[in-house]
Order: structure tokens, then C-alpha cells, then sequence
């Protein structure tokens, strides 16, 4: 990005490195950067963990069970953002 | 709850029924319910997840690990949420 | 939805149920989830709440007042929400 | 408020009389402020506005129908204010 | 606005007032403006402060060290509005 | 912070050095960071701001002007947090 100075750089490997192998494996670590996303109702957020929930083998059911806690934190507000997340994750599924 | 009727009812079993055990593990489950509740910045949501993932046998790093995903996600507006996190799980542990 | 589970189900039952019929008459019902959807800032569930309400006869009146509550309330962050609202009351009452 | 400078004063009066007689009855006005606090997590906000609702004359059930929209739409991270808000009725009701 | 009431236009009026001259610059009232839609993740309120910061002169590097501060308060939920914000910079400075 | 793994000590860092000395005047730096918090409702970073900005010489009616603004953004439901900022305010003043 063009403008991005120090700070936000820095800012921007901690983001990616928060999500690496720890105690908690990767798959998990994602669902948690996931519902995290989905509870703050952000689209794009939501879009990028659930390519990255793809990219590491989780299930529709894992993915169902996700959203559910999401959907019951959030209350109905997060509606819409379910329906998006179920439609990219049909496109992840079948491209 | 007194003055709860059956909407409110209907909704806290469905509550206590999304964190049960399904394709992911409880552990998992309870984790995700607290990063959620980290990031809306919500203290006695916190402290019900860190209950709870006590009782599942989490690990230090593994609510290191969390929080520090929520941490990144929500930016230092949860700091306070962070500090007041580490102190219940330090009284959970030497109670 | 092609991936709700019984969680997710449960949970659209009571999202519309709870603006049924009771004590509140039924528009006043709208009115609040209208209100609450403004003021957390969520398009579709603005629009969805101002079809219902005008399905169920609600003035402009009604909605300026409602919206001037939201407005007030949630400060200018939400003002492109409020002109989106009016633009969909407009289309709602010419087609 | 000592420091508090034109624009502050000028809110303040905005915001008291957004909630004033119209087409909307004052009561309905109140419980519409009463959700939106709610959906927004903002005890105080919800105190004020049960206050209000008690002066206004609402009842158990109203209060009830009104929290139950914002439960719905706001989600479980709404509840620990519920049961608050649940208390401070109890109080009004009881002084 | 045409369905706006005489309270929604006395708050647009409070709104457009806030940022008029005072003790503090007004360049910096913009950028406060930046900062705040930025953490409450406005898109359209961003652009407003991006396009009236650029009016009143400021440069690349204090935009970039207001979204820091930005992106640093609200977490890296807010990463697709910065990626946005500078895209808009960068048009606003092209054209 | 006991728990505090690398992640969160490098955030914490970050977070320290976005509101250091650049283009922007320190002190307007600290008046962002307090128009953030004041919106995003927090009022643990609302008083370490206050703090801050005490300490750089900010004077009353900046202050004013500051949460003038963070109060037409984020509306009547930052009241609550305008009145214990003013009486931060007033402390740091007097003690």
C-alpha cells in the first residue's frame, strides 16, 4: 500500500503472524479470526478467514457450528452478513 | 429471570445449546465464544467464556493465543478488556 | 439456507416471532426493530424494517420521527444510513 | 455541565426534544430509545430511558416486548444489560 | 432532504458547525473527524473527512499518521476502509 | 502484563509509538486518540487521553471542542461518557 508508513506495516505483519501455528491449531485459530469478523459485521473480514478456513480443510459443519455462535453473540443484525458468508462459502466449494 | 418471557426463554437455551459439543471441540468452542465477546468488549461476557474455558482445561497459551487474536482484531480500544481478562484468569487459577 | 443447522433455524423462528402481535401493537414493533437496525447501522435490516412498516400503514410522519430518534441517538456516523432510509421509503410509496 | 460550550448545549436540547409528543404517542417514543440504548449496550442510556417508561406509565409486558426485540436483534452479548435493566424495573416498580 | 423534520435539520446544522474554526485548526478538526468515522468504519463519512481534508491543505504523511492512529485504536477490522481510505487519497490527489 | 506473549508486547509497543511526535503536533495526536476513544465509548482510554493531553498543555476549550465533535459523530449515547470525561477533566485540573 502505497501510503503506509512504519507503524502500519508493523501493524500489518503482527496481523498475519497472530494467526500462525501456536497451541491452537491454524484451522481453530481461523474460525476465531472468523467469528471475530462476523460479530463485528465486517464482509471483507469474513470473506478473507473463510478463504483461509477453505485453504485449511474445514468442513460445512465446522463452518455452520462457527456462524451459529456468531449468529446467537451478534443477535439478528449479523443476518445478512450469514447470508453472504453461506454464499461465498457455496463459491469457494464450487469454483 | 422474572420478568422474562418466552422469546427471551427460547433464546438464552439457545444460548447455552451453541457452545454444546459438536464437530468442534467444546474447548474450541468456549475460546471462540470468548474472542467474540473480547472484541464487542463486553467484561461479564469475558469472564462467563474464561469461566468456562477453565473448566475445559485450556491453557495459558491458549488464552494468550486467543486473546492476542482478539487484541489484533479489535485494536488497542480492548486494552482495558485485555487487562481486566488476565486478572479473572489469574483468580481462576489460584483460587 | 443451504447450510443452517437446527441452531441457526431456532434462531430465525424467534427473529420473527418477536414482532408479532402482544401488548406493543404491531407497527410500534417495527418501528423499534427499525430504530435498533439504525442505530447498529445495518442497510438491509433498515430496509427490511421500513418495507414492513409501510406495509403495515406507517406514515412519513412516523418514520421522520422514528429515523429523528435513531439520528439523535446515533450521532452523524449514521447519516448515509438515514438518506439510504429515505431514498427506500421513497421507492416504497411510487411504485 | 461546566465545560460544555455551544454545539454541547445546542445537542442537549436537540436530544431532549426528539423524544417529545408527535404522531408517535411519547410512550412508544420512550421504549424506541429504550431499544436503541439497549442494541447499543449503554446502561446508563437504558436506565434513563426505564425511568422515563415508568413515568410514562408502561408496563411489565411492554417493557418485556421491547427488551425481546432487543435481545433478538442485538444478540447474547445484550444479556448481561438485560438482566440490569430487569433490576432497575424491579426497583422502579418497588420504591 | 425531503422527508427531513425540523430536528433532523437542526442536527445537520450542528453537524456542519462542529468543525468550523475554533482554538483548534481546522485542519485538525477534519482529521478528527477522519479518525472517528474511521474507528466507527463509515465509508461515506470517511470520504467526506478524506475529501474536506484535502481542501484544507494536508499532506500524504499526516494522513497517514491519522489512520494509523486509526488503524492502531480499532483493530484490523478496520484494514478495508484503510485500503479504501487511501485509494480515495490517492484519486482525490490525481485528479 | 504476566500472560502477555510476544504478539500482544509488540502491539503494545505499536500502540505507544503511533502517538509519538511526526508531522501531526503531539497534541493533536493525543486529541485523536481521545475522539476514538470517545466514539468507540471506552472510558479507560477516554481518561489515559485526557491524561495525556493534560500533560501537553491542552487547554479547556480544546478539550471542548474535541468532545463536541466526538459528540455529533457518535451521538446521545456517548452523553454518559461526555459527563465522566468533564469530571476527569476537572480532577486533573484541581488536583
Amino acid at each position: 500500500m502505497r501510503y503506509a508508513g512504519i507503524n502500519i506495516k508493523r501493524f500489518y505483519n503482527l496481523d498475519s503472524g497472530v494467526c500462525k501455528k501456536g497451541k491452537i491449531p491454524v484451522k481453530y485459530k481461523e474460525l476465531m479470526g472468523l467469528v471475530a469478523s462476523f460479530v463485528l459485521r465486517c464482509d471483507d473480514c469474513i470473506k478473507y478467514h473463510l478463504i483461509r478456513s477453505y485453504e485449511e480443510g474445514v468442513t460445512d459443519e465446522e463452518i455452520e457450528e462457527t456462524l451459529s455462535i456468531g449468529l446467537i453473540v451478534g443477535g439478528s443484525i449479523t443476518i445478512p452478513h450469514l447470508r453472504r458468508a453461506f454464499e461465498i462459502w457455496d463459491e469457494l466449494k464450487n469454483k
